[in-house]
């Protein structure tokens, strides 16, 4: 399984998908809207979703309906909403190519090209997605098994193109209260056998809002390198999968649930102030673990007779975390504060030997 | 759909489930063999994962199997051995009835009745499993949907009594990688429309150990109410699922990874220094977050002509912090460390104003 | 697989179910509810389905519902109400037990011990159903693979009653218009797997009343030993499964459509000349291929230079259909009939000499 | 479902389907490789299969496979070895179409062009691959739903060519002892609701030679319009599917078993001999179950008082027997088999009133 791809290492797929921010360390966040209905709606979906943390714009200008007597996309003027809106904001455009004979003109105007679940075994798309020279974003079949996904995968990567993203959007179960069923263990499973990054598309395989925002933090829980979310202006009347799209404000709960709304978007004191007391919260219970283990250290070297204190290690350690806030967070004040902490660990571990 | 069912508050959860822990905020640590094998198996292991912070013991005393020619278990020779490291361990026992005919001999040794995945529309069994008056675990049938799941629980329910926990095991589907699918948004959904407690049992879900970590952190990421794992002292040997059975170096580095190795677990100093260093990792980027949203803070009052600071809010918030660290940490200590943090938070609003 | 069963040929399999007549080469036809409801139900019904043709009557006094707010069941009366249609008809009973402390209560009624989908893997029924000495009806789970199937009856083989009946009722897929899938490969296969005869239900598979004919033809072309059909004397009022039960009418309609209707059900000259006319349909259909095969032992024989007739087959043909018939076409009429026929087959063959 | 479909009436399907023979009363039976091989391979097996009976030949050009390191297909150079082998034998030629490009050079060649169950629905195919005005054979995705494959018919037919046939060929269930599962229950709904033929496609669906028999008779006795076999010279050595593809001799005897093989076909005195006793065996059960008829139009003629035999009929009914027959059968020679047969039903139906 997945003998034909190469396993990238991280700084590979940072270095590979740079404009989606891939292997970062940070999750990508690609949301949009389903369909791409008008100007108004993408660029105010396109602003929405910039300003509460989104990473990517996503948005469908050809859409494979199972009758064709439903709405199909606005095809090229939906491409071209998408690369106004890209103008507007600066998000890169996530979009699907349903066909090789498509693969030019989406190419011209996204930035990375989806192939989409009922595609995922369309073998002729698959040999020519990848000569774009775009990133290529690979949705799982309803019902594909980890070996036909990476299959298909490396279809494309065999054309030469490894700017492969996979994403797990949900597989056909026989429960009826959810659209699809998440299958986790298969995106960390192929993510661990390709070595491609993957994305977790919760809104597909949910169908319903109320579980997205858990199924967002499970996903990147578990090490899954980001997420593709829903957003509607107006989800009740959206053309399309009216209701798994969340709207704006639904959005921002989610991004601030994951740890991910950017401070710039708190618009009032009490919002600050709720962010804070979440932040002082998680403090304390990092301090006390923190203070648990030092006494664990103490005890250890009570009973090897050794000192209390070892020279040279706070020094090391203020150098590391300085390097670790980037510039955020000062030095002096960084010092200040653990000033503070490792004064309280001494404390602590004297306190054991009375 | 759970009609029958009534959700329960958290508080009535954490009474219901005293002994288990349920409902009290910290996640349920289930943990030991598939099969209880021997005395020295089934002690060595409670011991285990005791010290890594487990907080209740499971092990199979009677084991339904695919095939007549397989291991059926010790029976009550193996609930007798499960008394015995309750006994020495103080950990609750899960242990599987596999019948009504079982479960008066199974409630005289084990402190939660299990019913098994076969056994999920017993409605014999169901009917009288509750009448032991001890909580029964019930875990979801292979490719039962969340509507018989509940129906299942109100089996139990109907007879009076209510601690009825769920535990989701994964589903089958066609992905050969894992034995079986973990059903995560099931769990979720299953758990808001019961307010049953909901445990997950990554070990059958996925059928091998590489993927249990993720599983479980995406779990309790989820908010689910607990875990339930395999632990075996050396699973090569295990007369039942092998492949799927983690041994204690790998349990205690899991509860490690979930933050939940209690501090005396650590052994040397290499062990603490290594779990200091990843706290203050996180302790870090909590900072560097609390002081981006100070900052906005600053942004906002400047707008509206505010001071930079206002009285009142430092006092109450220590109060707070104390009553969160629970006596874990000195209120001096905390406050000194605050004093640092907020002193820093000023600065940054200062600074905005030059 | 299936290793612990051991294939019984086809004599044994007549010896074993002869209160049944499995293996003696007619399909068994089992009819009746659902539920039993009323002594005024069950006991037209019966009457109802020998008329039409049906060697067993089917009926539940145990029902498991997935909910507990639904029927259960008349239990020990509706068992009692089974036996009083049998003692008017002579129809052996097969009625569903669901618990190993029903088994002696059933057996005491009944003919034939259905164990139900949810219970395949209720090993301790498993283990204790086949004591009481009477055939086995196992139905196999819903989403149970053919080796979990015959693992689940060599649970029962195991106690040393060999007398179990398989019974494939469709299994869990994605479709929605059935409400399961009728998987007859599985019922083919585990027929050749096991050497036990096996029965299709296709109003369970089905779930609808317009694909019964089709399915039960199917079943009976690809072999399988006969059928288990849900009839009712008004349907719309059935306390469950209303929307697969047959009502008489369809029923007799159906036992005509597979050629089992008894000609003594034929009420009206127009019926049997209707039945007539589509067996002098087929006759000529088997008359026309015979007569073809005939022309082409002409040519063989004519290019071997063998002359037309052979001595001595036509009397051992004679007795052979006549052993066939088994009295009930006197010897003289069958060699008029052959006389012609073989009289035709001459003719042809000469014409192709001239 | 299926609203944009429009049921065809037998006679307008035996119409448009004019070159495969469906709708004439008599099933189609596509045979032939997976993939075309060779040239000596594809004509070898034409030969065979239009010997045996077949109506239509099958062969893979374009391959489409899950990895793309297996073997792709002969592409142009299959579909022209497709075309000789029509040109030699006379039967029409069917195969898959992978890509909107290549269309015309499929149909250039085929004629029936077949869309492959992961194609199912690439839309942009199913869009154009009507304008090539031949019928166009719709393979059911593996885990597609009813309404998602008629969904896709309809975009067929919305282009204006409603020569769709639509192809069960298995669905992916847990079964791991057949490939797929033969859905026959959604090929006769399939049917039912489009209007549209249905052919049946055993070899994929169970992926063994074992089961195809036993799945060709249960689908043509659901009344199903036809089988595609997957016929191969040497299966052993097939380049791909070799586990379920027939060789010539088990075509030959599933021909036979279908009752499909051609009399001419038989090659040795001992096959026809066979033959001529199988037909015998039904010809006697036909007649036994006529007299047992016959006998019951004696016992309501009696109790209503009517005469033994009416005129008229016996000369309607030789009218109608020779118009069935089709000149296959002389007049005059159905007169006298029929004449004895008569006579017998006489002598039954006065030896009732004796």
């Amino acid at each position: 399984m997945a003998e034909g791809l190469t396993a990238m290492t991280k700084r590979e797929v940072a270095g590979r998908f740079a404009g989606l921010g891939l292997g970062s360390g940070r999750p990508v966040i690609i949301a949009g809207p389903c369909s791409v209905e008008s100007e108004e709606q993408i660029l105010a979906t396109a602003h929405a979703v910039k300003a509460a943390g989104a990473t990517a714009l996503r948005g469908g200008a050809f859409k494979p309906r199972t009758s064709p007597r439903s709405f199909q996309g606005l095809a090229e003027e939906g491409l071209r909403l998408l690369a106004l809106a890209r103008a507007q904001t600066g998000l890169p455009v996530v979009t699907e190519v349903m066909d090789a004979d498509q693969i030019d003109l989406v190419a011209e105007y996204a930035d990375v090209l989806q192939v989409g679940s009922r595609n995922m075994q369309n073998f002729t798309l698959l040999k020519q997605v990848g000569r774009a020279g775009k990133p290529v974003m690979l949705k799982r079949g309803l019902s594909a098994t980890i070996e036909e996904w990476l299959g298909a995968a490396e279809y494309i990567t065999a054309s030469g193109n490894d700017q492969v993203v996979l994403c797990e959007r949900g597989i056909r179960t026989f429960e009826t209260h959810t659209r699809n069923t998440l299958d986790l263990s298969s995106a960390v499973a192929a993510r661990q056998l390709s070595g491609l990054p993957v994305i977790v598309d919760p809104s597909h395989a949910a169908g319903r809002c109320d579980l997205i925002p858990a199924l967002s933090r499970a996903a990147l829980a578990a090490g899954i390198d980001g997420l593709m979310i829903e957003v509607h202006p107006d989800p009740d009347r959206a053309l399309s999968d009216a209701q798994q799209q969340l709207d704006f404000a639904a959005f921002r709960q989610l991004m601030g649930d994951l740890g991910l709304l950017p401070a710039a978007a708190l618009e009032s004191l009490e919002a600050c102030r709720a962010e804070i007391d979440r932040l002082d919260e998680q403090l304390v219970a990092l301090l006390v673990r923190r203070t648990e283990t030092a006494r664990q250290v103490g005890r250890i070297k009570a009973q090897a007779g050794l000192p209390v204190m070892q020279e040279g290690r706070e020094h090391a350690l203020l150098d590391r975390l300085a390097e670790r806030a980037g510039g955020a967070l000062p030095a002096e004040e960084l010092k200040a504060i653990w000033g503070a902490i490792l004064e309280s660990s001494r404390r602590e571990q004297e306190a054991l030997r009375r």
